[in-house]
């Protein structure tokens, strides 16, 4: 792979599209070619999966359905998508990516992190981030923003996902910061810091990556 | 599991959902607790991930997609339909099961039988039909009764896996062959014979079937 594919991870309101739009814009200006995608969704049928996963209507979804739709709609991402974007050399930034269906499907919704491990290598083909993100706050702040910001668009209410138990996004809390601690690739962020000064603590780590990267392309 | 669980394999154009219907009118008559489904959908969750597999619009669709999609189908539809049924002490018949995936998807589409295997045990916790009627036709007998019962139906046109060349049916035709040869609930049928030959030979079997389990069940 010629390109740099970086992820963004954290709980719901925990600042990865702000931070995301930021480092892009950063990237950019830089004169680096970049594209931003999110998951799940990302290409057409992606966002087809998406709105059945998060339609609040299907309540009656099980959680193996649910691990394997949004593993349906990454394999589609990835191939349609990111495969193709890296080997043109861009750098891909993607809001979410495996180390959330861990999180959220592995230990959100107990069920285990090896069997999400298993399918989503087979729905990525062993693709992994060069480097990820993790945004951390706890489970009330996140929940607090979440719920302010949908209030501030005026939107009628949360997605199936976002209604879940307060216990449930704190078992992807503690999912997301296992996760931080086993893979080297992640670097953890305090996210209650204030915008400016994560987002060059991200903009410094990107820089020195690329740096590397330059260094061996040579 | 106190029910019986009977599904129906074979190329598009076989005759499953003849017989199906003709195997659940003796069963009701018979005085049987009897359900008839169909896969891909079963469910509302499964009916919306049926339509986006079968999207004439998808020809983008890349093959892990579709096997995660199949699988994401199934494991609703295992689990919200087919388990409680069967739990109910109820006969269910199912229009296409994992062997489909297998054939189509693991043969067809060349993924491999072990992958596709691996999925679907994932998506149906290992949940396996009792008995299986594969019911068996040339790749160019069956798209020729498709076409001409799509014609009959004045369909405008074929979905997107039926739109696929006769080779990959060709190789469909040969993995659901090689599922009968390996499994002991398979039964193989020709079904170039006529309708009603068929349904007493589906119809002896299942009464076998059922003779045994209600001496068990004493």
């Amino acid at each position: 792979m010629a390109g740099l594919f970086i992820t963004f991870e954290g709980p719901d309101g925990a600042g990865k599209t702000t931070q995301l739009k930021l480092l892009a814009e950063a990237l950019k200006a830089s004169g680096y070619d970049c594209i931003v995608t999110r998951e799940p969704g990302g290409t057409v049928i992606s966002d087809r999966i998406r709105a059945i996963i998060l339609d609040p209507e299907h309540q009656s979804m099980h959680a193996p359905t649910e691990v394997l739709l949004y593993a349906a709609s990454r394999a589609q991402h990835v191939l349609e998508k990111i495969n193709p974007a890296l080997e043109q050399g861009k750098i891909v930034l993607c809001d979410r990516f495996v180390d959330a269906s861990i999180a959220y499907q592995g230990y959100g919704l107990e069920i285990g992190e090896a069997q999400v491990r298993a399918i989503n290598q087979f729905a990525t083909q062993g693709l992994l981030p060069h480097k990820t993100f993790l945004l951390d706050i706890s489970a009330e702040e996140g929940r607090r923003r979440l719920v302010e910001r949908k209030q501030a668009e005026f939107k009628q209410g949360l997605d199936r996902i976002e209604q879940k138990d307060l216990a449930y996004h704190e078992r992807v809390r503690q999912g997301f910061l296992q996760l931080a601690e086993q893979e080297a690739r992640i670097s953890l962020i305090d996210a209650s810091q204030p915008v400016e000064v994560i987002h060059q603590q991200i903009l410094r780590e990107v820089r020195a990556l690329l740096h590397v990267k330059e260094e061996n392309d040579r």
